[in-house]
């Protein structure tokens, strides 16, 4: 695929507040040429889960994939969120597709080892289905992926969004220039309320050490850097609001 | 397309029961050929949405889609129903894609004229996109469909699944032979406790005239002779178990 393709996740608060959301496809639909866009479920999910009544059960902070749950991810990511956005990006003008994992066997994962602990019914990615992705995507249709996936066996398995983009943007880098997006609610990586515009492995090593940079930051970077170094072209932790302007946010560099 | 196509409506009790539906999709696993599998919700999206405390309206023994419910309906029908038969389709070896009319833009409707009666977020089909589809089904992929659709201007709307694989077959019939089977819990069309093996229009205002035929069956086969008159080349009402087997049910005719 000759034109590069930018993967954008949009995550945070923007999911769940409608005024935003609508700013934010808006702004996506007018983003040029190949593109697909993945989305978590923000807040709904737990929203849901409490009026049904399921209890949300943590271990160390994170969220354990029960049965229930799951069915509840299933509901909000893959019908609600999904559907809702792909509604709107067709009344943009975008030829929008939304995908699970387990539709065309996009994303093939695994559920998560149980040791040394159990989060249930989990997936870690195994593999993308490129060929499919590319198709797709050189037939103007642009995905809309939901943090889903399967097993292989019909197990659906509640997958991190951030990885789902990550992997993704990887497994395409073979085929095309990638350009990755991870969006949420601050400008960007932040220190002492300024800014951080651009961010290498160093200075990441740096500010993780003396806990400047900490908790679900951490994974997004990592898989930040994993991603330039698998051929990724560019990777960004940026505002959702700024995802139309190329100089925002905090930019990867090798 | 040269091969014949078959649309095939999964109906009534089996959604709920996993054993049934899992015998359901492996034998519709079986069934050779280009095919679509449209699905309702069943019993779930009541249940969920007694759960989450939204009061079920009715009108005429017809529920009302309030904006509430709709929600139910997206998360039930496009997420949890969808994703859990698309996994398992998947694990049998079917390559399946789970949409709802929105994706791809597949099903565009209106919403139902709230005169007389005011059924809410209902959408009555206004065209189906059959290039896409035939285009798909070229490729070995088999579109697992959920009774959504939408007005284009990036509103959801609930719509009857019976209706979605009707429009559906009536669409492809211009590009395929095509084959219609509303499977549901019932052998076919009874009276007295026996089959009726076959059924023509006239036979049909019979047994409707005199009430043997009513309620949900009746836009059903108002629908399944519509088909026939569009060029729908079969058109079927049978049980859930016995979709691979030809002879079985009540076959529309001329």
């Amino acid at each position: 695929m000759k034109e590069a393709v930018r993967i954008i996740k949009i995550g945070g608060k923007v999911i769940d507040d409608q005024v935003k959301l609508n700013q934010f496809l808006s702004d996506f639909a007018e983003i040029e040429g190949p593109k697909i866009l993945v989305h978590g479920g923000g807040k709904i999910a737990s929203h849901v889960a409490s009026k049904l009544g399921i209890e949300t059960k943590m271990v160390d902070g994170r969220r354990i994939t029960d049965p229930e749950m799951l069915d509840v991810v299933a509901m909000v990511y893959g019908g609600l969120v999904n559907k809702r956005i792909v509604a709107k990006l067709l009344a943009l003008g975008v030829n929008a597709l939304g995908l699970s994992g387990t539709d065309l066997n996009v994303i093939y994962s695994k559920k998560r080892n149980p040791n040394p602990t159990d989060f249930g019914l989990v997936g870690d990615i195994e593999s993308v289905n490129g060929p499919v992705l590319i198709d797709l995507l050189a037939k103007g249709i642009t995905p809309v992926l939901a943090p889903l996936t399967h097993d292989g066996n019909g197990q659906l398995l509640n997958t991190n969004a951030d990885n789902i983009a990550g992997y993704v943007a990887m497994e395409l880098a073979t085929e095309a220039k990638l350009e990755l997006d991870f969006c949420f609610d601050l400008e960007g990586v932040m220190n002492e309320g300024k800014l951080i515009t651009q961010m290498n492995l160093l200075l990441y090593r740096h500010l993780k050490g003396v806990g400047v940079i900490k908790d679900g930051m951490i994974p997004k970077l990592d898989l930040g850097f994993q991603a330039l170094k698998a051929g990724v072209k560019s990777v960004r932790v940026v505002g959702n609001e700024f995802v139309k302007e190329a100089q925002k946010g905090t930019r990867l560099i090798k």
